[in-house]
């Protein structure tokens, strides 16, 4: 695809389960933030280390905000794909972008963002490690 | 509290239970969705209709698009006061804003929006019956 | 009604979510495991302690089992009643039983238990605390 | 392994998410009900047709009984894989078991099972139709 998403970035497979569908026969809305987390920790982990290391490291990302828009539903046993990449950088916080397409990549079903700050253990921002950034940019 | 939230507007009190919680020991950020949910079908009730209802008469309130800042974490067993008022109204839409606080109303915890298409069951968009409308504007 | 629920016993009004039904248009089998978890929750509060104060008395009762009977699907906007109590003491364990019926209990709809190990916070089994024992037995 | 885990039987691998987590910085017990939902998803697929399909025949499976026991805790970011099987025909029902192990296969997280109707589209209960049964026994 030419487009202007955000590089490096990562496509990640999910089949939806019946415990991610709601009364309407579709994916219920919340579910999507699930996906987003899943998407951003599978992001990490092909730079090179997972999110759960990273803590380790005293470095976590709380989301301070989350957005998401619906174009279109998925459905149970769909599988769909999502697409993750940092969009961008702030002096102690970073943004997440996010699209979710079906399967065969023609249908956009969703897109959404999610702004984390970056913190210490005691949840007080600190400017984003070099290491953090070095891990992202070139992974 | 002298502020420019929209009006009727209606309060839910929420008791967080251990399965909205995550690791980090605050409630999982996907979760304030679920809330949300509760708050405006806690609204409509409020005004005299079930959004159960609702969709008995052919009318769908499906979200286009959802968003939330989180300002300060809910834990586990906390009171917490959602705020809910329809903000918004299009021709084949309307826009729900929300926010949560903590029990004594002195930490504004979380603020949101969710904007919904109005469309029949067929998910065509058709224009916000005079009913609905009704129904909201003097409950 | 005339039966052999353990007393002392708490019943609990919970309104169905949109978020907790699934495709089939019923609420989602592992949701019934939160509702009982939050009729836990207020089993102990009304015992006069909230769960979260037995834990900062430095005890926790993680599940060890858990286990449910589905006999009639709630649906969304549905009110259920959740009834729940401690059915059995062990040296270092307790079991609760759970009955969730419709609004005016004609119908029920799911029977379960969970049965927990009483712990320390390095989750080493320890005796039933004197204290917790007799919070419960003449709450 | 020598054991005695019903056959055919499939493993599935789950990483585990922040959003499956709890204040404990465990997996929340009702989550590994969605993943006995994935598995047994799974199991009907590898055997040439995915539970959508089976629906679409008019067959339907909704669980009449679940139960869990946790042995050993799972944490955010862990691998984990879950086992599955049809352990047992009735007329009408069926019932998986479940097996949940670390990456290793050395620890046994935790087991279940899940006990099954088999209905039509009215949720009346139905004979096990020839296919399904022939489906399964040799996939």
């Amino acid at each position: 695809m030419h487009d202007d998403f955000p590089t490096p970035q990562i496509w990640m497979a999910h089949r939806v389960s019946y415990g991610e569908t709601d009364a309407m026969g579709v994916v219920y809305y919340a579910e999507y933030f699930h996906l987003f987390e899943r998407a951003r920790g599978e992001y990490i982990r092909r730079c090179g280390m997972s999110y759960a290391q990273v803590e380790k490291k005293g470095i976590f990302l709380p989301v301070r905000e989350a957005q998401c828009r619906y174009r279109s539903p998925a459905r149970y046993d769909d599988t769909v794909l999502v697409r993750a990449a940092i969009s961008q950088w702030g002096r102690a916080s970073l943004r997440y972008v996010y699209e979710i397409w079906n399967e065969d990549k023609t249908t956009l079903l969703v897109t959404g963002m999610t702004q984390h700050a970056v913190t210490d253990r005691e949840s007080r921002p600190v400017p984003v490690p070099d290491w953090l950034r070095a891990l992202v940019v070139a992974p």
